[in-house]
């Protein structure tokens, strides 16, 4: 049960970070159970909760979270007396608005949106610093596994060549499944959405999509360069056939879809791309199954960096906006730099038709 | 070349960050490389370094290192106009006084020693936190491996549940050697001092002080506990014969020392110890070879984090010192809380004789 007279964990008597949540999905759900369970964190008070369907919401919702200011209209909630809002409304336009408004508003955010980092992370950032905010996106690559922390503030003393990640726990879940099980990919979806891994339609997560504007966030932070979206080359994962895993069986490996991200700073040339990929058999790539993600980053003085972990779900994804909230309260005028971006003279997708190969 | 007329690349005009280098060993020479090499980074700049023996090493320098300031002596460090000193001396009372020192002298600190932090971290984070400034130690723990901003910032917002890794390099290249060649230990040791591995006695490396040391950090940051070093169940991979792989490789695995630290809140009950340990062959320990290190991180939330990476090494130790250095450039006022933490109620180690499993 939420309990008021909590004080911040750190310094005793410290007003407590209060936190409103935007829009009432998944992720947000997991963040509210775990702001208002017993086991609840002194430093964060969830005080509101806006979703386009509030009041529905709210009549499903146990007493601790159902008893929070609950409203349909995002301007009740810039108004209101939070200090932090959490966007996990998802998609672009409406989104990208309300993030701007809660940090003209004087708010800081926490996002788990792609699309808005991909798109106007860069804006949106500089507008934060400007307004002595911050904007904080831990949770919007990756899910639990902290990447965004570790290229833009662990390896921030590395020279990063390249980064190789499987960034999409929907394709991962269906590759992954027709690989164990040698079914079809039309099998491998309608099973990974029973196990709440895919969406009805996921063609976003197979056509590369959404990995395209995860590799975009990447590129900023490892290489300092704005790259949108739809620069990056993408080939969709929906045609691999149970005899392609087949074939790279015999080839010793197995497909995943990878994003890769390689930059030659002399030459200014990006390569970038996100497709269906032979990995080798012991690789992190084609040992990560179900939704799980997974990055390899190589330096030039430090060598390969590797990460894993779950790349999907309420539950891990609340991990990383949690974390984020929890950087804000303990340091509320921390500045979150924008970065300053150059453009790459050069960029290139894949080379050939053939399937991509992991390097 | 240093460019004393280059600006911070995030803030153009902004005063740049003076850095001095206290220890000019191998990772003080790599920091000092790094800082003074063409590509050098511009929100940094390295004026001073102080060693032991100043005057001999700096006649072997190139000029752009042998120009800086050099003393032999901490106080003309500690009243420079330095804003960080980078504490690289290693051991334990000399260093202790140095971070304090600094500290009170109003700079930031950014050290790679276990021993200071496992031992003065608290009270040194709580110093550095009144004095505003900042006390920095990703090297610490890991070498470029982002271990302790996945713990301390990442996962922040996780339950965290066990930590389960490869924290020393040494012990690493050396089972990882008998275990690819066959050799005896005293074969392994010798190939892995001639790789720069091991020095010559590599004793706190296999008896497991050091991954003792920095699994007392690690239980700092995943747990909020206070765990000395010697309150660490340690058993010495200095016994490990060739027999033991020979046994290890038919049940389907090999050995590697590893630090375990898992904590029962409940009851209030760690279990912490650093042994040589039956990995199963496909796990992401029996794949780290020569120095590499590796953590697993088991959250009640997201499941399991994996992280790999180069944990020994000067310029590995470099980039998570630099990483430090950068994030200090670019938010001086920037808090890093000293945690509150609780004594675990009891500490257990390893349960009986034979070989420790990794779970």
């Amino acid at each position: 049960m939420l309990n008021s007279f909590q004080t911040s964990g750190n310094s005793p008597g410290a007003a407590r970070c209060r936190v409103g949540i935007l829009g009432f999905g998944t992720v947000g759900s997991a963040i509210a159970r775990r702001l208002t369970s017993p086991h609840s964190i002194p430093a964060l008070e969830l005080t509101h909760i806006c979703d386009r369907r509030a009041r529905e919401k709210r009549a499903r919702q146990p007493e601790a979270v159902s008893r929070l200011v609950w409203t349909d209209r995002v301007d009740d909630l810039l108004s209101s007396d939070v200090d932090v809002i959490v966007e996990v409304v998802g998609g672009g336009e409406p989104a990208v608005d309300s993030v701007r408004g809660a940090l003209l508003a004087g708010k800081s955010v926490v996002t788990a949106n792609k699309q808005v980092l991909a798109h106007q992370g860069p804006a949106l950032l500089l507008l934060a610093e400007r307004q002595g905010r911050q904007l904080r996106y831990e949770a919007a690559v990756g899910g639990a596994m902290p990447i965004v922390r570790a290229l833009g503030d662990g390896l921030a003393g590395e020279d990063i060549i390249r980064v190789q990640a499987i960034l999409n726990g929907t394709s991962n879940a269906v590759l992954s499944g027709m690989d164990a099980s040698g079914c079809s990919i039309d099998e491998a979806i309608a099973d990974a959405c029973a196990r709440g891994y895919a969406e009805a339609d996921p063609s976003a997560d197979l056509d590369g999509i959404d990995a395209a504007a995860k590799l975009s966030i990447l590129c900023m932070l490892a290489f300092r360069l704005r790259v949108l979206p739809n620069q990056i080359d993408v080939r969709t994962t929906a045609r691999v056939r149970s005899e392609d895993f087949r074939e790279a069986g015999l080839r010793g490996g197995t497909i995943r879809q990878i994003a890769l991200a390689e930059f030659n700073r002399e030459r200014s040339t990006l390569t970038a791309w996100v497709a269906p990929t032979f990995v080798a058999r012991g690789s992190i790539f084609a040992r990560a199954t179900g939704p799980e993600n997974a990055a390899l980053i190589t330096g030039a003085f430090a060598g390969t960096i590797t990460l894993t972990g779950p790349g999907a779900g309420g539950d891990a994804t609340a991990v990383a906006a949690i974390g984020d909230l929890l950087a804000i309260a303990r340091d509320r005028a921390a500045i979150v730099p924008a970065p300053v971006l150059t453009e790459p003279a050069v960029i290139k997708g894949l080379t050939d038709q053939r399937l991509a190969e992991a390097v």
